[in-house]
């Protein structure tokens, strides 16, 4: 069973120190998110994580969702969870008081869910989209709606879905065929949605359908979608449910991972449906919920990682096998050098990765809540830089992390039962849904690098370069990582020059490049504020703070991360600069 | 269904021009393997994998292996495609005439044996194990033992098994303790063995167990253990199957994958053995099947990615989605700069890693049968050298290409019904068994440059400088390449230059950079290879082949090998420079 404790303190040192709660704490609404509240309300949500969402976990894997009549039904043990989770008041913790939630930071209800995706990725689905849900209607929909609507939502007695996928449109919304007929106040919603993550389940009375569609007479392509709210069960004027609506679950997938979670494909049969935002804007509404959605499948890398990290150090520190240098007969294979470079990669990775996407989230507090126009649009800009990245880098790094976390184990890693094997298969969707790495990889080098002509990624740049300054005052003791920082950075700047050089005479090159061009700045991002985290660590340790254990760890993983991670930008940079023509010299069947 | 059609063409060219064949045709014994019979018995090995056993490969994923009363069995269907591989007479390709194979090169068999591997790993495996105990029993057995079973397991009536691991002796054999007790001419074997692949089945009348087991009053340690052949059923005098031996299948492990082959904890209670060799010298005895048996593992990395790439190539040119730079309307996904990155990653990977593994075949073919006794050594050191690198990078390979093949599909990718995430659960196994990567590094590292003072790694050194000469021939059209592979040369020569230098002064040095050299010397052993392959493809290409498209599409993919894999060197010889200091820093309550 996964234990919290290691983390909160990690979670607490990345909020405080790199994503600098005091900066947000100043902001209007924020005021009482002390760090000591903080750290209570993460102690509170890692024993229910420990205590009641982990131990689900295995449960929902071996138990086969099932559809009866267009109703799904989960494992009873998942219900069980979901009710405590009710119970306790955890749904909502970031949304605002007056929707009904806690109106917590954005970031801190990152952190707390953090720990859902890793006591259990499959179950903690629900809560993530109907969170996203709620979002997009309470930012777009009319006052009726959210009267109909929110409070339940933001609360979790009822939930919240995504329907954007069909057949023939899954990274290409533009093909969507879904129909929205208006019919008096409302519309009559027709067609089929795939791949509907919790797109039906007996856990709560109601869910509420989030359905991109399409009305008459409108553009052809995303500009003349809408979006909709499509509730399972029709709501009477009081609130309370009413009969089914005509939506129902066909079937639900057989799939690698998340087996606790019922992926649906959903059938809508003239199911009265409310119009969202406004006719034809539903890819921006849409998008409300998915950058959300986006950052949080990014923290999925983190927190599966996180869990697949936690088993192979106890494995590891239990396992006797073999000799070791400076050790008289046989040894835990924690002892072993090849053993720690593991374990070191998944640590280094999981500090990494924890603290871009928390910082990243500060961007959306700071984007909401700063007062400042300005202020807030460097933010937004920000925000929207690095969103691609947490999504894309963190659960590309997330295979790479589960994978070793089963190596780890040896042969007991390949079978079932050891539950290491769970965390490679659950990790498996998280590059594709929310949009693939290949999505995220086209939007950060099209919309949020080439769009503004790279001002926001310079400006990131120009950050990196400046954590330097916190290096040098901590001597020689940081040189290490001062340097990877350095010539990483150089790296990028150079990847970013050939770019903006390059990309008009082949309108191939954006596209060959994007993948590299993510996992290095994903890469380099996570350098960044690993440098940052040594120096910080430095500063406690130099003002004597009485856990100098964890800031003497923090250095050392901060400097395998320059030594061993940060070379690889290099090559990324490499791989940049021979452009597109070798990608696109091979004919069909030349494959 | 899989089609080998494509690798037959790639394997003839391997064959003929990195492995050259010519070389080895001149070889005793050998003369008739010409290029055209080699063809011919691709192509048929080809059929055969694509009507028989590719079909069942879905079917044994899907059925449960069951223990009944000690015996096993495995899908009638997996038992089916056995009799035609028999009847086919596939079994013992590579097996010398006299032990009752077909006297192929031991390349040609690895050729064969791709295939299989390719239409169904876990079907695979049976085969695999067979060669590697009879192999063992004709090099160490008496000729009592020899005539007894010997035959019966090259021509397949009979399948073997590799008995090492104990629950408390996986990676460390010194810790078995499996018992031999002597008696009259045999000995009695007791004892519990886990992991067991093809441990028991139906699909033949007799298993031989080879087991490591402990004589009594021999030394501690792998010195005291001494290889027995145990058979599933008694053999009688005139050949023919008895009674049951006291050896019998205890469960089957429930697995991430290879679900088809039954992977057994067995027990030995008393069971009739007989001394393969010499007693206390079953670790010789045991790596001359296990040597084999890496190279068919690492050759299982190429096989799996080769399948999960036809299958990615299938999809892409079928799919429709989005649009692309100079295509009216919506395109298939291969016109998609990103997705054709994925495939070439996949293509040019596979191709290079297939190059390694015949070629080091080549090394096995020479080791046994140079009539003059220094090639034969420096044959043999270069199988010594090559077979960890084989075994542990392209199964770390495969691990990625396998995850790539997936991602290729998108969401559909993640649906167990597509194939895709069979292939990665599949491939997952294969840097664990038969010695994980790190036990591949440490052997690497240790074995095989340490302890020879580096002279079999600078003559591989050396000889990847020399491929300069034949790149050179071909002016600027290869110069991508001729570049990428001196930088990656230098990079590996100066981490041994390091290495050297530095190893001396701290026991832990080995251990921390050894999965950084066999990566590194993995990456560099292939782009040397698809350099030669360029080369020959240009030669080709100007001396007017008809086949033209196959040879400039060999030179795009050792183009993009050049830019895209190659330069990670540069990392892993930064990892290595960077020494144990940071990996063995923490304590074991820090991680």
């Amino acid at each position: 069973m996964a234990d919290y404790r290691a983390p909160v303190k990690d979670m607490m040192f990345v909020i405080n120190e790199l994503a600098r709660l005091d900066r947000i704490m100043g902001l209007p609404g924020y005021e009482e998110a002390t760090p000591d509240l903080v750290e209570a309300v993460l102690e509170e949500a890692s024993q229910l994580a420990a205590e009641v969402i982990g131990p689900v976990n295995t449960i929902g894997d071996a138990k086969a969702t099932r559809v009866e009549d267009g109703q799904v039904f989960v494992a009873s043990e998942f219900k069980a969870a979901y009710q405590q989770f009710l119970q306790g008041g955890w749904s909502g913790v970031s949304h605002s008081v007056e929707a009904g939630g806690q109106g917590l930071p954005y970031v801190v209800g990152l952190a707390v869910e953090e720990m859902w995706q890793a006591a259990s990725l499959a179950w903690s689905l629900c809560p993530l989209l109907t969170e996203g849900a709620a979002r997009a209607i309470e930012t777009h929909g009319s006052e009726a709606l959210k009267s109909l609507v929110l409070e339940k939502m933001v609360t979790g007695e009822w939930t919240g879905t995504m329907n954007l996928t069909e057949s023939q449109a899954g990274s290409d919304l533009a093909a969507i065929r879904t129909q929205a007929i208006p019919d008096g106040d409302g519309f009559r919603i027709s067609g089929q949605k795939i791949f509907i993550t919790y797109g039906d389940h007996d856990m709560t009375d109601n869910v509420i359908h989030l359905v991109l569609a399409r009305t008459p007479d409108t553009a052809p392509g995303v500009k003349g979608l809408t979006l909709f709210a499509v509730p399972k069960r029709l709501i009477n004027p009081d609130g309370s449910v009413g009969d089914r609506n005509n939506v129902r679950a066909v079937s639900v997938e057989h799939k690698l991972g998340i087996h606790g979670s019922p992926t649906c494909v959903l059938d809508f049969d003239n199911a009265l449906g409310y119009v969202v935002g406004e006719i034809s804007r539903g890819i921006i509404c849409m998008f409300t919920m998915m950058n959300h959605a986006r950052i949080s499948v990014g923290l999925e890398g983190v927190a599966i990682s996180e869990r697949a990290y936690q088993q192979a150090v106890d494995y590891a520190k239990e396992r006797v096998q073999g000799r070791a240098p400076g050790h008289d007969g046989p040894v835990t294979i924690i002892q072993h050098a090849d053993v720690r470079r593991m374990l070191l990669t998944m640590k280094a990775h999981i500090e990494a990765m924890r603290a871009i996407a928390y910082l990243t989230a500060t961007h959306l507090d700071e984007a909401y809540r700063q007062p400042d126009a300005e202020a807030r649009s460097l933010a937004q800009a920000r925000l929207e830089l690095m969103t691609p990245i947490v999504k894309g880098w963190c659960t590309e790094i997330g295979q790479i992390l589960t994978s070793i976390g089963l190596q780890v184990h040896g042969g007991m890693g390949y079978v079932e039962e050891t539950g290491a094997a769970q965390h490679l298969r659950d990790a498996r969707i998280t590059t594709i849904y929310e949009g693939t790495t290949g999505i995220q990889a086209a939007d950060l080098v099209g919309r949020k690098i080439l769009h503004d002509g790279g001002v926001a990624l310079r400006s990131l740049i120009a950050e990196m370069r400046q954590a330097d300054d916190e290096l040098a005052e901590h001597g020689d003791q940081l040189s290490v990582i001062r340097i990877a920082l350095r010539e990483g950075v150089d790296d990028l700047t150079a990847a970013t020059d050939w770019l903006f050089e390059n990309h008009e005479r082949d309108a191939d090159i954006p596209g060959a490049v994007s993948n590299s061009f993510l996992m290095l700045i994903g890469t380099l991002a996570g350098g960044w504020q690993m440098a940052r985290a040594a120096a910080a660590a430095a500063r406690r340790i130099a003002t004597g703070d009485a856990d100098k254990s964890f800031y003497e760890a923090k250095i050392v993983t901060a400097r395998f991360y320059a030594e061993q991670i940060m070379p690889v930008a290099c090559s990324y940079r490499k791989a940049i600069e021979s452009g597109s023509e070798t990608v696109m010299a091979l004919s069909q069947e030349q494959f």
